[in-house]
């Protein structure tokens, strides 16, 4: 299934280099204000061809509001928000159409769909639609209120500090990846259940479909592996649930404990890098050297960080609404 | 919500010290053989009481057969499977009420259901739940056929030898952690879907409603965030898609690739430390010194590895039949 | 699938001579007075055995309430719900299995379950799990409040006076069907969404599940398509909501609008009718006299409305849940 | 919720007088031709303007096939259809903002959304966007390989033949309703559940979210209630499950039994009757006597088989993908 969310229920489509890419939010609100500014800002975070190791690829991304909104505020009914795609290049694609790509989804898509897929730059296996994610999450951000949330970039290609990583990859003329850190201050206590739908459950399974990721961890997380219990156990300190550590990460039996949310995702190098590779050539069945064609991102970690806060937030954002701390009508 | 899956639907019920746990599992395929004794493997697996580190709390764990079962075989309509909770000493937990135990849910949940939950033995926050779980791998590894599931414990207290890490909890009179690692061989290609229903979203949804998880990573997973993009990516070999190097631990583009698909995960120490903690009291609102009673593991990874391989196979029956890999009557 | 609501969702379970039949509410608020007393007013009303017409088969029905209480009070964990079955006479079936019986389910279940099925009884298919639909209506009805639900029979066998129809019966010796009405007063304005959640949509789903109805319509239902617009139109006379009439039956737009929510329901004659019937038998392939043995009723209209109010309480509840005029937790 | 189906998911948005209206479906299977050119034979029979009795507003209805389609073909990613609203006069709805139209949802929408709805021609509650029903029905449609779903008006004002019943409305310058009766031939014994997806009830809900349906029955419907069951049973009489007679409408036990699916659907007269009529004028919080001003259909069950027959395609594509009857990718 392509959508997400129990009530404030987010689905995506288009392709890569199709006509549009967009994304309906259905449960949404009335009384919301929007308008195509408030999108700004986070689609330019998400945005390649602004920082050193992104892709010169440059969208627009102008916000399109086609449905659910009137006079500047949702309406309570499905809101739809498209993209137009103008900038795209699908000749570079059609060449390598036989080859697929490393690391990319051309192979399992091809087999999974029968070839029918809109193979051209990865069709609706692409990063393009984190475009529609990001306004997916603008959205979930109105609702939170005092809410704060904040995904930022700890270290790529093992550097903590992001320059530096970046220019290993350009010296290297190698892709890199990095690590994601997302923070969330204010949440109430209680949010989520045990079985089966935990508040990590939920971000877990929103997170991972965000391309690249291949892992997640909440509080200590792996490194909790390896504690003692008395060392990891976060003790109570007052009545409000603070406790004087977060090796939990803010979720005790899928709950929300009401200490800061805290989880880490690990993001794989880009698959596209600009080296020589090895792959099948599927009408040959052999194995060829070839060079990625297209333009792609060194380093598709940089491009992250607002991607995860989307999600996290739509997540939150449903979450609240199920436990009734969000009105389904803002006044 | 407390149910998980489209097709292959599960959902678990029931209380640490309350009369029953139980699974109801909805759109099993019909004319699957079904009886007790299949069960015992994977429950004694699961079950307390067999290893050094685990709880002395032993139930018997005989599977009651209720509903959808006919003759030994399924029927298609809802499975319900019961277990009676016979060992229980609720009294050790009356005398904690009022203090909740740090690393366990007692307080978030008091605060999310306004006082009404049974709080004896973390009622229906309890790893007892597991074995309601552990039912449902067991059904949904008969649907599996040829697909080779198994999970393994990798590591106990940082030790790759899980008897020197028991032995380390043990002479440290602490619990310990550990890491779980799940290989699962012969699926097709093409399981799972971009967003948001990718194979790890499912596999990690289903994986964070196990007690105890903190991470969860595929592949090369968080060292993939430290890897060059030439080094990650998987080589296409041959035409059945399988590749040099499995770095992507049997999943692209959200979708499995027809090679192994391979997980960890991140198992804290038993909340429930010997060590003496701090907690508030909350009828007080001041922090105590207390040590948890009632029985408990020492490490409750160790009983994990079969809860794993439950929870997995459960995602991927209902994969393989929402893409008619398995069919809804077995012949 | 065999579930049925968002936030409160019911799943019900069991065959009519197997073991038990049960009911799994999930979703169920918190902090809601529960004891097995509470049910017995609605089962008593569904019982058999109580009135002319209706089948001698009488099971105790004692609600046994095995997990989601605590303290004769919901905890907000699944709440499940067993009913044994005792006073079951499988001999009956066991004669008939390869002729099956015209009007009931037992050939197309047989085809769709490939003779898994349990087949005594109608197995999963049985008006026994209506036992289950009632109990759910009981918690449901506990959530409405103030607000009053009340089903009657209209009409038997063609008589507004429900003792005239079942004399009908009886003198012709043969089954006969009936009209439901239900009335809900003190719903609040705004329930149900336009697509495809409609109250009508949501009603009618639910009440479509209860064995042998054929028809629903709202309001002035089948008459409207025979109205002209300026007699069935409501017009509204207060700030309300209020309307003069009630041709709508208090939807409009797929919406309650404030006044009384109305429908009727469409009970076909009873199956199994003493009378002699054709039906094939299924291993000479030729059509058999026979008579249908078992406890039967003669109107099982009789018994339906308590089951309708029930299936209406459960809808509403989901959706008084859902716009957040209930809340998650009683306080 | 505003979608509908488990695998074959439709959900619809956009404003009667807002920039378009549009559907997405998810789970279309791949390999599904698609171009333009299939929607317009279904899309001319919903649109008004046509046949008299029906509005003069005649929107183009070309459908923009955005996303899931490549080389005229379904992919199997979610497939977007948007069609423009170009002939819109929306200045007839500013002058009556204030007085609620009788029949239709003005007041309950603007007290259900906070008043921030678009109440230009009833916004999203509007029989606009039935165009999207109706495309999402050509695309099931084309999923139903040789089963054949024809709705038929029956009824119109009370009258079997429908330019009868155009003239009485004409003639009394009144709306009018009818009745709509919908065959399928050629389904496979078995789809649907018990409790709670039977036929009836998917179909139910379903038909309920087409704006004016008031009731809906199936095969002998309301009628059964009056019949014995010596004649209301259908005698089998092949091994086909074929029956003598089709009381039951092709469903028994909420499954279909292989015989013609059939169902009716009544229909209220349209709302906007050319009538003067009294309703609220909630700025004075008095009845007003009053003209329903803008373009209107005197019986928009002229326009509605096709609806009919587009949802009941909708559910039953979704059904047979869910019991392997289609395959997920077309081969």
């Amino acid at each position: 299934m392509n959508s997400f969310g129990r009530i404030f229920r987010v689905q995506i489509f288009g392709e890569s280099h199709g006509e549009v890419v967009g994304v309906l939010i259905d449960g949404c609100p009335a009384g919301i204000p929007i308008s195509p500014a408030i999108f700004q800002e986070d689609l330019t975070r998400r945005k390649g061809g602004m920082q050193k190791g992104t892709t010169p690829r440059s969208e627009e991304d102008i916000p399109l509001l086609k449905s659910g909104v009137f006079a500047s505020t949702t309406t309570g009914a499905p809101l739809a928000i498209l993209f137009e795609n103008k900038n795209t290049r699908s000749g570079d694609y059609e060449k390598m159409k036989q080859i697929p790509r490393p690391g990319h989804a051309d192979f399992v898509v091809h087999q999974k769909f029968g070839g029918h897929e809109d193979y051209r730059g990865g069709g609706h296996f692409s990063g393009r639609l984190t475009t529609c994610l990001v306004a997916a999450g603008v959205v979930a951000k109105k609702l939170l209120g005092s809410i704060e949330i904040r995904a930022t970039l700890k270290e790529v290609a093992g550097e903590p500090d992001s320059a530096s990583g970046i220019e290993k990859a350009i010296s290297k003329q190698d892709s890199v990846g990095g690590i994601v850190e997302c923070v969330v201050k204010g949440l109430p206590i209680g949010l989520g259940e045990p079985f089966f739908d935990s508040v990590e459950s939920l971000i877990a399974h929103a997170i991972f479909s965000i391309p690249a990721v291949r892992g997640i961890e909440f509080g200590s997380g792996f490194a909790a592996a390896r504690m003692y219990g008395s060392e990891h156990n976060d003790s109570i300190v007052s009545m409000d649930g603070t406790t004087a550590t977060n090796h939990a990460g803010g979720v005790v039996g899928g709950l929300t404990n009401g200490n800061e949310l805290l989880f880490r995702v690990a993001i794989k190098p880009t698959s596209s890098t600009p080296q020589e590779q090895k792959s099948l050539n599927t009408t040959t069945g052999k194995q060829e050297v070839f060079t990625v064609k297209g333009r792609h991102d060194l380093c598709i970690a940089l491009r992250v960080p607002v991607v995860v806060e989307a999600v996290a937030a739509m997540v939150l954002a449903d979450l609240l609404l199920l436990e009734q701390k969000i009105l389904r009508v803002n006044p």
